[in-house]
């Protein structure tokens, strides 16, 4: 097995960071994986938002967490209540992926970059967690207000599509989780 | 640049491809490398359906083709009127990714999955092509029927996410289209 695939399949949801900064040699690798990534038409409907400040970060999480405890839905109050629930696992670099919601396929794109950049970082013994929590918050009203309030504005027309955290394990490469086997049909 | 990031940046939409069969050792690894992709809560909710078979293909590209020429869609009788257009550009090799429509981000994880394939095969000298038609035309009541009648049945509750032919370029490896540049922000 190459290199390449190793990486991909070395590639785990980090969920336990330590403090030390991705170095910027690394973030504009990251960054370049990403806008390689395949986008319908080669439109590049995309914009990569990347937060290094960790007050920013916190008072994201934090605004994140207190909607999501207020919120009607049931399953977003769970999932904020339980304990140490953190969004973004205080990773140190967050990228949020956004796109013009009037391209032809800007979620399919977004999610493409982000993939990319998962893999690259692994490829540099960079963990990363994809932050589905950030693009639900987005999605509402308020959420929107939120990340506008803290200076996260993202280009007009676009929506957020894609978020992850970025950083060093702190507590050692995560096991590979149970994989499902039964999942393949070949048609010869 | 190490090699998993060169793999990344090398992967090209190819849409000319030698008849030459990509073999077992190589779909394999390329099958595990989308199996490795994350999804939401680890629920591995996919389906990889893949098609060796070249006059499976070719039916699933004429029927395809036929429902977009007759389609009340200007933009699909458009794409399918122009000259030389095919669904599929003659990969050897396709890979459907399904997945239950009930899961918590079916979408997502299915583009994980197929982005994760793309670039193992890039690795591998393999080219790849997103296939947004066949995806499309799996939406439509018209193009459900056509696939189940061609024997390419999903499993139940799921949706087609993702799909890509994969195959060796017969006219080269394609050059890197034009990037934008101007699409990062950093907040420090």
């Amino acid at each position: 097995m190459n290199e390449t695939i190793t990486s991909i399949l070395k590639r785990r949801s980090v969920r336990e960071y330590s403090t030390k900064a991705v170095a910027q040699t690394e973030l504009d690798q990251i960054l370049e994986a990403g806008r390689n990534a395949p986008t319908a038409m080669n439109q590049q409907p995309w914009h990569f938002t990347v937060i290094r400040n960790p007050e920013l970060r916190r008072k994201l999480e934090e605004q994140c967490k207190t909607a999501f405890l207020e919120s009607s839905n049931e399953a977003l109050r769970d999932v904020a209540s339980q304990e140490g629930f953190s969004v973004f696992y205080q990773a140190p670099l967050l990228i949020l992926v956004s796109a013009d919601r009037t391209a032809l396929a800007p979620q399919y794109d977004s999610t493409l970059a982000m993939g990319n950049m998962m893999v690259a970082a692994a490829s540099l013994g960079i963990g990363s967690c994809w932050t589905h929590a950030a693009i639900l918050f987005h999605a509402t009203t308020r959420g929107k207000d939120a990340y506008r309030e803290l200076g996260i504005v993202l280009p007009e027309h676009h929506e957020l599509y894609a978020a992850a955290g970025f950083g060093y394990p702190s507590g050692g490469w995560p096991e590979t989780p149970p994989k499902r086997a039964d999942c393949v049909t070949i048609m010869e």
